[in-house]
């Protein structure tokens, strides 16, 4: 068995998480408390379970942080399907994951945007919206976003179900003009439901 | 093409739901504003998309409210994969659905227990929990629940995915002594995250 072991448990930001390359937490282990660009580069092939300790990481099919993306808080994932959701194609990867920093339950907000380029009608939120129409948003897209604080999860689908696109305060000033910066998944505008992501 | 229109807009408990055959919103359509225990009765063999336009719904893999639950709140579902989430086996039917009546976000309550019968450590909730060991509750498993108020969607794991349990007060008393009154695909007691549902 392949084992690399870095635990640094740390009070305030503690950040933890274990791999393996077969499921059911079956197989070579590795444990890692930050990022990781490119998973081959560590002695496997893929990831085919999950355990997350602590925080919450974004996982992603591709190496460098491309492709379709996964939020994974705290806990067990024993196989693909346990954290990719609903989505339109399966490609059973994850190929690099790094930790949310700015996820932050409590004090997120973020305001939406009926049109791209932050026009249009506009929305200030801080809570979770498993559909987004029922509470009030007139259609089933989302033109833009500013992210003022935390992190955030939107969803093609109501529920928390499809396409997962992280949002996240420190990156891109916050600032998600157009579907384009949501991550290279994202085809059109659709987000039915949002939450915040928590540590 | 098939239609039924039986549209019945009330004020305080509005409950519409727009069943198609096939994906995309294409095929026969039909409406309901109460419950269908067997969609064949109505004419079609399966339902391939949604549209729920008031209240929550339990849609169901079989004909008289059985096997796997899918909790659908107002939104644009427009094939299996967006209302399925992710499942351990993938038999894409909907053969019967109802409205969830207790459905009431702001006002919802339920008691966890570590183990079966109501026994062992308790947690009072009234919140949604993306991952229920974040927030402190020591295991991956729930043994029994106590809904209290409201309606309530347990899931398999963290971030709202796997298996849904769909969870009422008025249904059972709300009492939830074992998986196996979780409905008829629970398999284990394991439960990660669980969220309000609302109208």
């Amino acid at each position: 068995m392949f084992l690399i072991t870095r635990i640094t448990l740390q009070d305030t930001h503690c950040k933890n998480k274990q791999v393996y390359d077969q499921e059911n937490f079956q197989g070579k282990r590795l444990e890692f408390t930050s990022a990781c660009q490119n998973i081959m580069e560590c002695g496997v092939n893929n990831i085919r379970s999950v355990k997350v300790e602590c925080g919450a990481w974004a996982g992603y099919e591709h190496s460098s942080f491309c492709g379709q993306q996964f939020v994974l808080e705290r806990g067990e994932y024993p196989h693909w399907e346990s954290w990719s959701g609903s989505n339109a194609y399966h490609i059973e990867r994850m190929m690099s994951f790094r930790p949310i920093c700015s996820a932050n339950h409590k004090e997120s907000k973020m305001v939406l945007f009926e049109k791209e380029n932050f026009m249009g009608r506009q929305w200030e939120i801080n809570d979770d919206y498993p559909s987004l129409q029922a509470m009030g948003w007139g259609n089933n897209e989302i033109g833009s976003m500013q992210i003022q604080s935390g992190s955030w999860v939107c969803y093609q689908f109501p529920g928390y179900r499809g396409y997962q696109y992280i949002m996240e305060c420190d990156r891109h000033g916050g600032e998600y003009k157009h579907y384009r910066e949501w991550g290279s998944h994202a085809q059109s505008f659709q987000v039915q439901s949002l939450r915040r992501i928590q540590q």
